[in-house]
This record gives structure tokens, C-alpha cells and sequence, in this order.
């Protein structure tokens, strides 16, 4: 197998392309098929080795592979050893699972990938071309004034905040991946007793590699069906929230969909202040809902409803990917407790993700606007209109508060199994719900279900619920 | 004294702003000095508390301080505490120097930060508008096999390379900074003596924060005048030679404008292998020169000629920023040691930075081009022939090997009151040399320098190096 350390939203591999794509690492999958094990697939893929490893020939050509030999390396350096603590990527095992499948002779249908592939407003676009006098100058870490007030102008409308400072609750940052890594680094500190980072389960890996990173161990919050999908904070020991320094939680939940509640966020900051640890709330999907009525409550809002108008503790991390369909922009931005955020702004000065002024122009206008965003649910909502029907008696999918997932029950209750068998029949892809895992309190609370992610084009996502539904039969 | 974190390769401050900036953050010096107390001034500022801290009146406005006060906090999370061991940035102590200090009213010259001015080329910013399609996709943290190759194949021009393998060998960061704080923390690991990275000194900050917040402590290579601006290896104990994990090395070096020769580089690499640690090379001033027939030797240009063609233990970092006057565009790239860069783009596929693919594209014209590259030599050269005779006389500033510094030795040995005093007197400002170095060996080897950034257009070079002489007679 050969695997690429492309990512979408995790790391992404030959067998399972996105049929839109340019990124010329990303094959297609017949492509793929037809040459997987020839020198030239081999010299078309990136070549490095996965975490799970493979032999050596695998990872460089077998020139220098020679050359390799034949010097010797004098020294070996190891490298930072917690990153032998990673986990394999779920697309990775996604790739695994479905090497060497041939599937039929029918268009490639992708729901694995949580990639939004709505186009991006033209606006958006002319914003960062009309700014890009800002490619002469260095940005400062903290972004322009004016994007920061835009930032928090957006949140104080959306979660009708009274009151939200620019200038000390605000920072943009390159996309909520590199903030919710770089936000753990900044927060955990060494301590005698192991420090514990909180996660939910399933859950985005980038949670648990900034644990693993920063030194902490990963405890997790099974979200199941018993249990609403829910956070039960009760899972965890005392003694362990003792030792949490943080807790991630997300919300529109990926890949559940489900939203927390204000019963759910005072019982967090009711545990956040008697154990003394942070929350980061992951709040990337906040913007794809079904009822344009009823938004998803966020983190923010649900401290001012709670009366904690200084956020204490919490830090929320929003993204332009998916509310403006810009996942190329690399542009979000993190609100909340002004004594982390200056902290997590000293430790991004280092870090050196200032944001291009061309990029932090083209922000600014996506985030004024909100015509493009009630358009994009409305092609979210019409897919699941269309979908869920077909989809419902076959897997148990139903639609989710929020977010462009179905977190899909399947039957028989082995996702892998269900996901191979699916590509081998129809060539659609689903992502096991186990990938998106650990175990934990006796159970893989993934096991059973499948993520199916609605963002191909309408046709295609009624195409293959037609496929999955045929299959199922 | 308010400070912004802004930066430029540094923190920069409001006492110290680019003429030509457009960004709000940075105030001009006459503004400033007229509102330093006011509220106006305060609003304006991001109102932050710097690392050597101010008290919290500074912090919040006034409203959120008394919210704060009277909510109290519950619990006040400890933030990583090897955040509190960071230093002050050169700027922020600049501006403290100059606190208070009314300069005459003429033209301010700043020529203390080292923000290229040049314009950014057409075709860049022409490749980056035919690029937008690529906001609409999520890019790989590898980048595109094109730019990939691209970079690889500069490298190999750049420095008569036989072999570079952009599969293996090369990744596009987000310019140098990011990936040389980055790389620090994917290469140490904790171990049970106090590992240690190597730095220069003087050097660029970023190498001793790095250092700092992976857990290491930093231990200084003094280059002085006495030793040539060489490196003296021998002046770092066997012992700490042992314990150490990483070595920085800047070549052409900030702010000496030293260019590390062979010899050089053949005692680090014995060095290396001894001891066991990893060299990262930062040589983003590398395309800045005044010989077109002698570029600066590179770190892998010095492995291929002593027969290092696997690069072991070396990572080399660059940047487009000075190269191709783009420091907006926040574009760089790393080569080397495929093992290492192996596990470094494993780190930075959590660490989340993958670069915006209509940049990766702008990237891919730049460094295909080296024309402009010329033009912006030529440029500095023009200026460097017009100042230095100024300036030599006065301050013994010799033209550095390359980069567009003058390190120059103050008349009477005290930078900081050279700084202080030509700012009083003329409105140009320069880096005191204790600010870009740390007590090391018995001694501060940036004392008694000034750092000169020859950015600004010749005239403004060529008045600056004028009153220089003027306030030195």
C-alpha cells in the first residue's frame, strides 16, 4: 500500500481520491488500482512512511535507499519519542481496509472525507485580490485590528454576546486544526502526575495528537447511543479530572452531529472550575445547521447564559472552511478567556503563524457576509432532504443537529466489515465509525457505525443513498 | 508604554513603525508619542501584556478589568509554564529604550527592522489570481508534488546538487519561522539530563524560544570580532556537546551577515556525528549577496562536497520571504535528511499547517524564477555601495558576506545609548546588538554593535547613513 501524508481533514490516501481534486498526490482510484504496486504508482506517491510503518524500500527509492545502506548513518538521532505515540490516521486505515478491493465498474462516490466541496463565493475571492499589496509586508501574529474586530463582531452577532474585546479575546489563526495543536503545546505543562487531556469519543485525531505532543495522556468521553451521545462526565474518575489540564469538546460533535446543550456546558464549567483545567470547544461546524431558526448553541453563548461574561477557561475555535466553503483559505479564528488567549498569543509569536494580509482581507469580507452561509445550508439541507429518506430504513441514519455528517448505524454492526463490502458492491465510500475511536470504558464507541459526509454534489449523494440502499437490501 | 505583538522578524512596537505599513497595528512615531497615555492610544493599541509584564490596567480596558476583579476567578489555570521562561523581543526592549525619547522632526528612517521593502513581483501575484480555485480544497501538508519538486530542483541549482528527492527530501513550510520553531519540537525529546540546542550569539530569537518551550536549554556559541564571527565549537563543554539534541546555525547569519564556510561546516558535521544531535540551518538570507559569482555556500551544498550526499542529521530551512520580497506570503521550504523530514511532516501533520494552494502556486512561479532574484540583488548592492563609504568611517560598518545587514561597531561601545542618542538626534532608528544576544562565555557579544537594516529605498539609506555620520562627528 502506499500512502500519502495528503490531509483533508485527517490524512487522506490513494484509494479513496476525492473526485474533484487537483492536488496531483490524490489518485484516482482506478488509476490506483491498475499500478499500485508498480515503480511508477510508487514514484507518483509521496513515499514517506506511515506511523504504522512499512519496510524501508517502501519509504525512499531504492537508489538512495542504497546510498543509505552503503553510508551507514553514523549517528541516529531519535526524534522527539512521543511521536512514536501517534495513532495510525483513519484514513489510513481506511486504506488499508480497502487495499487490494476492486470495486465495480461505477462512478467513485467519496462520503468519507469531510471535505466541503460547495464553491467558494466569487466575493471571497475579489477580497483577496484586491488586497494583495499585503504580500510585501510581514503580518503581525495577532492579525490586523480589523480583522479582529470582524471576528468579534461575528461572534457577539451570532451568539449574542453584549460584550466581546477585540483586542484581548480575539486572535485569528491559520484554520482550527493548526490552533486546537498549537493550543494544547500552549496550555499543558509538565507536571509530577501525568497531565490528562480530555477528549470526546469518536473525535476529530488532531485531539489526540496534541495530547500525545504536549506529554499528556488522552482520556476519553464515550458519546453513544445509550447515553444520547451525550458527555458524561461522571465516566471519568476524580482523580483523573484532577490531573486534567484540558478538555477538548466538539460541538456540532464530528462525526455525531449532535449539539451540546446548556445543561451540558454548565455541567463542564462546573468540572473546569472545581479542577482547574481548560476547555477548547471545537465549534468548525457551527454554521451548517438544518433550521435557520434554531442555530447551534456555542461555547461563548452558553457562558453568557450562564453568567460568565469573562468566558474563564473556555476557549472556542471557529473556521472559515466549512461556513464559507473556503477549505483552501486556511482562515479561522479563537475567542474566549483573555489571560489564555494573551498566553496563546506569546506562544504563537514563536510559533509563526501570522496570516497572510492577503488572506486576512479575503477573512474579513467572509465573515461580513452571511447571504453565502444561509445559501450554503440551504444546499446541506436539501441533501439531507433528499438523502435521509432514501438512507433512513437501510442504516439508521438520522439527520444530525448540525454539521454535513451522518452518523449512520449500520446493519450487521460491523462497520469495517460494512465499509468494505459497500466498495466492493458500489463503489462508494463510508468511513468505519471505529477509525474515529478508541477504546475506552470497555468499548469502541465507533464500533457499529459508519460517517457518511454529505458534501458531494446532491446528484451524487442521492446516487449512491440509492447504492447504499440496493447494498442493504 | 503600549506594546502590539506584531512582528516582524521580531516583535515589533509602536515607537518603531515601517514607513510604508498599512497595518493599523503599527502606529507612526509622531501619533504615538502625542497619545502614549490616552485612552485613544490605549484603544488603539492591542493592549496586551508583554513577557516582561505591565500591570493589569494595561492588560483589559477599564470594563473588563472590573468585571474580572469582581467575578474572580475561580481558577486560574497555569498556563505551560515554559512559556514564562521567554525572553523580551529585541523589540519590545527597543521600544523601552526609546520610551519617552522625542526625536527631532525630521523624516523618521527606520533601519532597525528587517522587513524587506523591495516590491513584490508582478508574476507572483499574477500566478497566485490563476490560482484561486485552489481556496476551494483542502491542501496536503506535503504540498503539491509540483511545488515540491520545484523547490527540490532550486536546491539542487541553487547548490549543484546532484540529488535532492522532492518525494523524500524537501517540504513547503509556511515561511522559515514556523517550521524553525516546528522542528525543534518534533526533534527533542525529554531525557532524564537537561537536553540542550545549540544557538548562535548573536541570533534570531525564534531559535531560543524553540528551545525553550520543547523543554531544552539553550547554550550560546559566541561570534565576536576576536574569533572572526566564526563559530568555536570548542567553547561548548564535551559534556554539554553530549546532552545536546539540536544545533541552529544561521547562515548567512542575522545579524552578522557571516557566511559559514567549509571548514565550518565539516567541524559541525564531525561535531553532529560525535554527539549525536541534528543541525537545522537557517538560511533564509541566502539569496542576498554581493558577488553575483560567489553565492553563499549552503549547508547541503557543504554535505554533497564532503561526501554527505544523505544529508544525515542536517536540515536546511529558506524562505521566499528576502528572497523574492514576499514576506506576506508566508512561503518557505525545508531539505534534508529524509529521515528526519519523515517524521517532521508526521509532526506537522497535527501541527496543521499546510499551505494555501493559490500560494503554493505563487511559491511554485517565484521559485522557478530567478531574474527578480538578480534585480533584488542589484538593489541591495546599490545600496550597500552607497552607504558603506558613509558609514565606515563612523561606525566601522564593514559590507557583512551577505544579507542586507550592517553590523556595526558603535564609536564609545555602548549600543544602547548609540540607539537612544541617534534617535534623539536624528530620527533613525537601529537594533542595540545586546538585544540579539544573551550573556554567554563572560560576556554579551552583541554589546557595543548595532544592528542596520539596509531595507528602506536607497535615499532614505543614503540620508540615514548621512545624519549616522552627522550625529557620530
Amino acid at each position: 500500500m502506499q500512502l500519502v501524508a495528503a490531509d483533508v481533514d485527517q490524512l487522506t490516501w490513494r484509494f479513496d481520491p476525492p473526485p474533484t481534486r487537483r492536488d496531483p498526490l490524490i489518485e484516482d482510484a482506478d488509476r490506483q488500482e491498475n499500478d499500485e504496486n508498480s515503480d511508477e504508482g510508487r514514484q507518483r506517491s509521496l513515499g514517506r512512511r506511515p506511523p504504522d510503518a512499512v519496510n524501508d524500500e517502501e519509504f525512499a527509492g531504492p537508489g538512495d535507499e542504497t546510498a543509505f545502506r552503503k553510508s551507514g548513518r553514523i549517528t541516529s538521532h531519535a526524534v522527539n519519542p512521543r511521536l512514536a505515540r501517534l495513532q495510525p490516521y483513519p484514513f489510513e486505515r481506511l486504506g488499508a481496509l480497502l487495499n487490494g478491493v476492486r470495486p465495480p465498474a461505477l462512478s467513485p462516490i467519496r462520503l468519507s472525507i469531510g471535505e466541503p466541496q460547495h464553491p467558494t463565493p466569487e466575493f471571497i475571492r475579489a477580497a483577496l485580490v484586491a488586497n494583495l499589496d499585503g504580500l510585501s509586508t510581514y503580518p503581525a501574529t495577532a492579525g490586523l485590528d480589523q480583522l479582529r474586530e470582524t471576528i468579534a463582531a461575528w461572534f457577539r452577532r451570532r451568539f449574542g454576546l453584549p460584550r466581546l474585546d477585540a483586542r484581548t479575546q480575539v486572535l485569528p489563526v491559520n484554520g482550527s486544526r493548526e490552533a486546537l495543536f498549537a493550543f494544547a503545546q500552549a496550555i499543558v505543562a509538565r507536571s509530577p502526575a501525568a497531565p490528562i487531556v480530555v477528549c470526546p469519543n469518536p473525535f476529530y485525531q488532531i485531539y489526540e495528537g496534541a495530547a500525545l505532543l504536549a506529554g499528556a495522556e488522552p482520556v476519553f468521553l464515550n458519546q453513544t447511543a445509550s447515553n444520547g451521545f451525550n458527555l458524561d462526565l461522571d465516566s471519568v474518575a476524580d482523580d483523573q479530572w484532577q490531573r486534567t489540564q484540558l478538555m477538548y469538546v466538539c460541538t456540532p460533535g464530528n462525526p455525531t452531529g449532535r449539539v451540546l446543550d446548556l445543561d451540558g456546558w454548565r455541567a463542564i464549567f462546573d468540572r473546569a472550575d472545581r479542577h482547574g483545567f481548560v476547555i477548547a470547544s471545537d465549534e468548525c461546524y457551527s454554521e451548517i445547521y438544518p433550521d435557520e431558526q434554531a442555530a447551534p448553541l456555542g461555547g461563548l453563548e452558553a457562558a453568557h447564559r450562564l453568567g460568565r461574561d469573562d468566558f474563564r477557561n473556555l476557549v472556542v475555535f471557529t473556521s472559515l472552511s466549512k461556513r464559507s466553503n473556503v477549505p483552501g483559505l486556511r482562515s479561522g479564528g479563537v475567542a474566549g478567556d483573555a489571560t489564555l488567549l494573551e498566553q496563546f498569543l506569546l506562544y504563537r509569536t514563536y510559533h509563526g503563524c501570522a496570516m497572510n494580509p492577503a488572506v486576512q482581507h479575503a477573512s474579513i469580507a467572509a465573515w461580513n457576509d452571511e447571504a453565502h452561509v444561509r445559501d450554503n445550508r440551504v444546499r446541506y439541507r436539501d441533501k439531507f432532504a433528499a438523502v435521509v429518506p432514501i438512507l433512513e430504513p437501510a442504516v439508521k441514519a438520522h439527520a444530525p443537529d448540525a454539521s454535513f455528517y451522518l452518523w449512520a448505524m449500520v446493519p450487521g454492526g460491523d462497520d469495517e466489515r460494512f465499509a468494505r463490502e459497500l466498495f466492493a458492491a458500489t463503489h462508494v465510500t463510508v468511513l468505519p465509525g471505529r477509525y474515529l475511536a478508541r477504546d475506552a470504558h470497555g468499548e469502541n464507541p465507533g464500533s457499529g457505525y459508519v460517517r457518511i459526509a454529505l458534501v458531494p454534489p446532491t446528484a451524487d449523494c442521492v446516487e449512491a443513498a440509492g447504492r447504499i440502499m440496493e447494498f442493504c437490501r
